[in-house]
């Protein structure tokens, strides 16, 4: 077994611990967080597991083999290249980092030391996103021609990072696990409504050569939850609903005709709307198999599927929509 | 009783129709449509009512007291101008004009001849948007930070505007009617996908100076119909959903507060979650309660909610939107 | 075109003279009710059409071939009676009439005198009761286990009859239409609240000798309008949900399978749990195609789809569950 | 600490365990299963915890102060009687026993031997359950009519017990609980499928002195999860809805006036429909409240919401159901 230590537990480090615990390829000896509050819930739920206040415990120690870095963004610079630099491998919790130039610094370095370094974007492993996936991958849908997400909640407000890292970094992720192409352009607009935090509102549109367009509405200030992304093709379109208790997604075999332009400026449009599908799929626990994609990179060499480069476009991305935001929504271009 | 012309009985002008014939102020000499089909359904429900095929019938008849132009944008102007030079009162469908001058010189043309234009904006009477305007208006929702909202469906693609003149006229129009104040910039984003027609996706946004600001997501690639608007206020939040058969409105009792910087760059933000409440409101047809305010305007001169100003400071707004759109979303001043 | 008069111009007459107005099988010439009010809006609809208050107006007029009945339940019997005895066919709103003895008496003399009498039960025409069928038909379900239906709302409480001959009398209809077999037994249990008025809230159980159970939930109190049917297969099950604005229809792929009785009472029971399929159908006025089925009858003899025969059907079983509710719920043989 | 033994870690198990092992009242002390399996997943998250597959070692261990009993229903009299004997004090997990005679004795059984028995009706902790007692008790819907509840899904098929016993259980002790009053008669009718297992569609119908009918819909066939609760009172109605993922209860502000008998057999009905209304409620775990509540029974002899008399009530009705059944729907008196 991988001996793991696990940096953060206060909200997604217990998820990560109880996957890393039930995991038949992990022994989890170390966990780590600053607050006193957070490691009392940690010995009430793991009386036998190791608690330390100082992330070095973990990062120096020789026994662990791997760190899992679920604290706050502007900590997992540091503490990945410590891990990497004492030749452990690494799984960090998204966003990679909160600039790309130094989630570029942990690429060059995890390559240098030949170690692994992962990225926790576990929508990669939703059971409703890897049948969206399938259905893609069969041509099902035809040309892509857009992509509209909503993301919006009443909170949670971050200290360090706006909300497009909070919430649009899932659908980056996604976006570029589903689609074979990355971005040309990248623009976003924004909103600050208290002075003391970054936006609050945001708007990214992604401008693909192909002509997709990718749309995300993103918010920590509606009174509603919604999860709900749009994914239009030529040929069928698809609604995947992450709120809804079971339909979660929807195939519409529906359809756009644009025949002809017709004299007089007419044209004629054909509607094709025919019958819908909700397929059935996986409901295994994402986390739980990030964590043995981990544990597969980690001993057989395997590229996970939530692998450094995810982490490394979905920062650069963020990136780039910050600067288009300060800009009013400047277009700018996507190159890693 | 007003004695009144409709030119138009394609899509919209059937509704105009049944609610002038079912009105006690108006009587319906006389219905034009360019298309014989069009003629043969309104033989079939209004055997005594005159019709025709040329406007000329309907604009130069000396009984015609009042013209309702319900015909394609871009015949909007030359038949309202000829109505007007012909001494007649005008209600013309939205969007009121193809282009804003076309619209300020029917302003001018209805001031100088003194005679009433008013736009068919048939949001304005409807009864959930004047419950929503009841609630603003008491200040129950405190200051309003954002306005978003998604009007999206499967077509009907249009020949002559883009999706944003077909379907963001609405929300246009209905955000101007419920904010005391206007837009202080305009930007766009839309995309084409099928070249003989115009955008068929597009997100308009509106930066107010008061710090509103205004998301509109319009599509006809939907595969779902969605007519959902969010307003955000300061102590209250809205949700009006248009399709839902019963519960349209929905008021948040819920808040943010984003209470203190504390030091090492923390924030305390305090969310505030109470009960929700779904008002009753009127269901009275919004288009006879139109119809009733365009012969109020006639007979008593009074200012019909949906005066002539709200067609043209949307039309204002959407022909920045269309030059926004190809600046790839530059930030436009909005000035009526 | 066949000469037709419309007795009942209150709740669902003006739905019939839409039809009938706009048929090209039907002229029709008069229509008839005892209430002004409701005479001077079919004169403001119909300026042309022929009214009357006095149902002989229509009876015994002898232009009129086909009389239509729309009065309350506990005219019908005298109404098509006289129509009958004047050698016209007649279409009656459902229920057919206020008791069996009645309908047999219809029955009857339209054999005597070789009259057409149809019964208007226009959910036999809805689109998506006839995709069940067709779904049904096709063996698709398997051997039908269950059927669940739930219609209940607030109001319209009815002078004459209880909830379940205005409510359950179309679940019976449609049972009866989707299924071959016919009820063995019939049980209910129902309320009175109100002593002015009957049952206000019921509940009709039909047994059938195939093992199916059909349970129907009807009720005049119910704050929320629900019309949902569920239908259960032993190969798979279906939810139809006439409220839902699109997806009306859900098959589900799944089923139960008590697989065998394992030794100390343990059973082994395996759950399929697959696609959702969400077929599109005809959403053609169900109203209109009942009227045109009534043309056929008259003028080419064809079997219409809601004929005498479901409407005796229905007031027995009506009856049955009647006698039933006022015995404590016993359980009553049918038989026609 | 209250040291505390748990029986049973299948289904329930588990979920109790947690609860305890998180109280700061009780201190669990050992899990009993009789399956190897179920132990190893308790081994797996309670290390320290001692596990055996005999329930003895749990009843006449002198160090356990209370016995949970979460193993199958026709156990529980057998456990929770040794339990007693033993000196201990005993929460029993639904249905309490699987006759009115165990019940019985183990109510005699504990007032003889002065020892706290409580039954796990967990919903009674349940917020929103709590939230509408607190509404009831107001007096706010005036006089309750009827209460209409469906609670159906696919499966679990139990061995012992039919799909009332399983699911309608839950009902009744709620409808109990909500209600001052009792029911005079139950009746119900049921269908079996399988003749390897009970009951597995089932209607429970109770009337009560004041005019209150409660009808209850259960079933383990239906394709799609229903946990539905309408409450209709003379001066509002409530909606309780479990499986809406946040607007679980919804207060309607409407009501049914029958007015006054006109001539002619007519009625006359005043509809009033209002405002909706959705109230926010405690979201903590009603388990966990229920464990607070068994230690404050044992600890300050206060009196469980959940108590014995619940369990015994519940299972009273169950049987009388189950001979109503048998007996086609008849009305049975119901007396403790």
């Amino acid at each position: 077994m991988i001996k793991a230590g696990l940096i953060g537990f206060g909200y997604w480090g217990p998820n990560l611990a109880r996957n890393l615990y039930a995991s038949k390829e992990f022994k989890l000896e170390c966990i780590c967080d600053e607050k006193k509050d957070n490691l009392l819930k940690a010995r009430k739920l793991y009386p036998n597991i190791k608690l330390t206040e100082k992330p070095e415990d973990v990062l120096n120690n020789p026994l662990i083999e791997a760190v899992i870095i679920a604290s706050s963004v502007n900590t997992h610079y540091d503490f990945a290249r410590q891990a990497l630099l004492n030749g452990k491998d690494v799984l960090i919790e998204k966003p990679m980092t909160d600039s790309f130039k130094k989630a570029a610094e942990i690429y060059e370095l995890s390559l240098k030391l030949n170690r692994k370094v992962m990225i926790d974007h576990t929508f990669l492993y939703n059971g409703a996103v890897r049948k969206i996936k399938e259905i893609i991958d069969k041509k099902s849908l035809g040309n892509i021609q857009y992509i509209d997400s909503t993301r919006i909640n009443l909170g949670k407000f971050q200290n360090d990072v706006n909300v497009l890292w909070d919430l649009a970094s899932h659908d980056i992720s996604i976006i570029n696990f589903l689609m074979a192409e990355k971005p040309q352009y990248v623009q976003a607009i924004g909103k600050i409504y208290y002075s003391e935090v970054k936006e609050n509102i945001a708007f990214l549109i992604l401008h693909y050569s192909s002509g997709l367009i990718a749309h995300m509405n993103c918010s920590w200030l509606s009174p509603v939850k919604i999860r709900k992304m749009l994914i239009g093709g030529s040929k069928k379109m698809i609604v995947y609903d992450d709120i809804e208790p079971s339909d979660k997604i929807k195939i519409y075999d529906s359809s756009v005709n644009v025949l002809k332009v017709k004299d007089k400026g007419k044209i004629l449009v054909d509607y094709r709307v025919g019958d819908i599908t909700i397929p059935k799929f996986s409901i295994e626990e994402p986390l739980s198999l990030l964590i043995k994609d981990f544990a597969l990179a980690i001993k057989q060499g395997k590229k996970p599927v939530s692998d450094i480069l995810t982490g490394l476009e979905t920062v650069k991305i963020l990136e780039l929509a910050q600067e288009s935001i300060v800009n009013n929504g400047k277009l700018l271009n996507y190159k890693l």
